[in-house]
């Protein structure tokens, strides 16, 4: 049990210097001597528990889950389902240095996963996910009232999460100002175009404005 | 002048041996080596052309926006703005081999632009012009009473193209089932969310349906 535990730590541990060396200098930095050297540790007690940098990539996908999960999960429990899905991708933006490194990671896995079946199987998955959780999220505001109930729910998921990781791209290039205001303000603007504005149809009198 | 002439041609045969092999095995097989040999040249030839990895990117980007760009003027050239636009966007999905190839390279193209300054600066000039091309055929399409004179163009020109980049991460990674048929589709619902369906406000008797 304890051994279990040390492998778990020891793995969590290289997901995180991997995250930082991508972060600093994306994937022309990923080696797995860079990465060993980040966490203060030989390549081969590196490759003890990773065999390829996909490997590592992979583990570091499931960090930032972790990460990022219980932060959705969190979001996504407002009263009002549209509030929820406001805060869950707001939550999600590449509006903090964490988030933007997140993001920077993301974008390299991108990458791989163009290329590499293994990152492509994992990242399939982390989608599947993220955009049930959005369509879940939708299909809640539908029955509170709060969207359109004629919408294509799993077309406007595709369309949402599109549009965020789009956006992401916007912001890690500087291809337009993007404060962290400016990205709500983007996001906001976009789910009351694509899902009607909410104060349109209120269902219930205890939805306060704002 | 033949000189100049034979230089441009070499610098074009480079990009298009980089593109081949980043379309194959990514930034990952990305080596001057590669490049060089990928071509039929040697390492020392390519080097005369070009210093580094990033600089073969860049040349790639300028080779890539050479073939899309007269394809991009071509749809919007279209009577109906709207129609212009749809064409344009259905123009640059990755709906066919050749153009899966080019938004692979665009895929490593945002991850090395979210690291290297030189590259990034690049980036943000393609996305100018791209935005700015989208948002004047918008600015048309409001001209032509197709689309509502109060949207804020701008971000309505940001949204289109970060949902596209998303679709296209979408479509690269398998994480939708996106035949080219069903990525048109998405785009055609898309617009008409965001933009109103042309049907419904047709400012000309001469506007075909369909």
């Amino acid at each position: 049990m304890a051994r279990q535990a040390d492998h778990e730590q020891r793995r969590r541990q290289f997901a995180a210097a991997a995250l930082a060396v991508i972060s600093r200098d994306g994937l022309e930095g990923l080696t797995m001597r860079n990465v060993a050297k980040e966490a203060g540790f030989t390549t081969g007690a590196l490759t003890h528990y990773f065999q390829s940098k996909d490997e590592v990539l992979i583990a570091v996908s499931e960090h930032g889950a972790e990460i990022v999960r219980p932060m959705m999960d969190e979001a996504a429990t407002g009263v009002s389902a549209r509030e929820a899905l406001r805060d869950l991708l707001h939550t999600i933006l590449p509006a903090s240095a964490a988030m933007k490194a997140q993001w920077r990671f993301w974008v390299a896995f991108w990458e791989r996963g163009a290329h590499s079946p293994q990152v492509q199987r994992v990242m399939r998955e982390r989608y599947f996910e993220y955009m049930n959780r959005v369509a879940s999220v939708i299909r809640r505001a539908q029955e509170q009232g709060e969207a359109p109930r004629d919408l294509d729910v799993d077309q406007v998921a595709r369309e949402i999460v599109a549009t965020i990781d789009g956006l992401a791209v916007q912001v890690l290039l500087g291809a337009a100002k993007f404060t962290g205001a400016a990205q709500r303000q983007f996001v906001d603007t976009m789910l009351d175009a694509r899902l009607g504005a909410v104060a349109a149809s209120p269902p219930k009198a205890s939805r306060a404005a704002g």
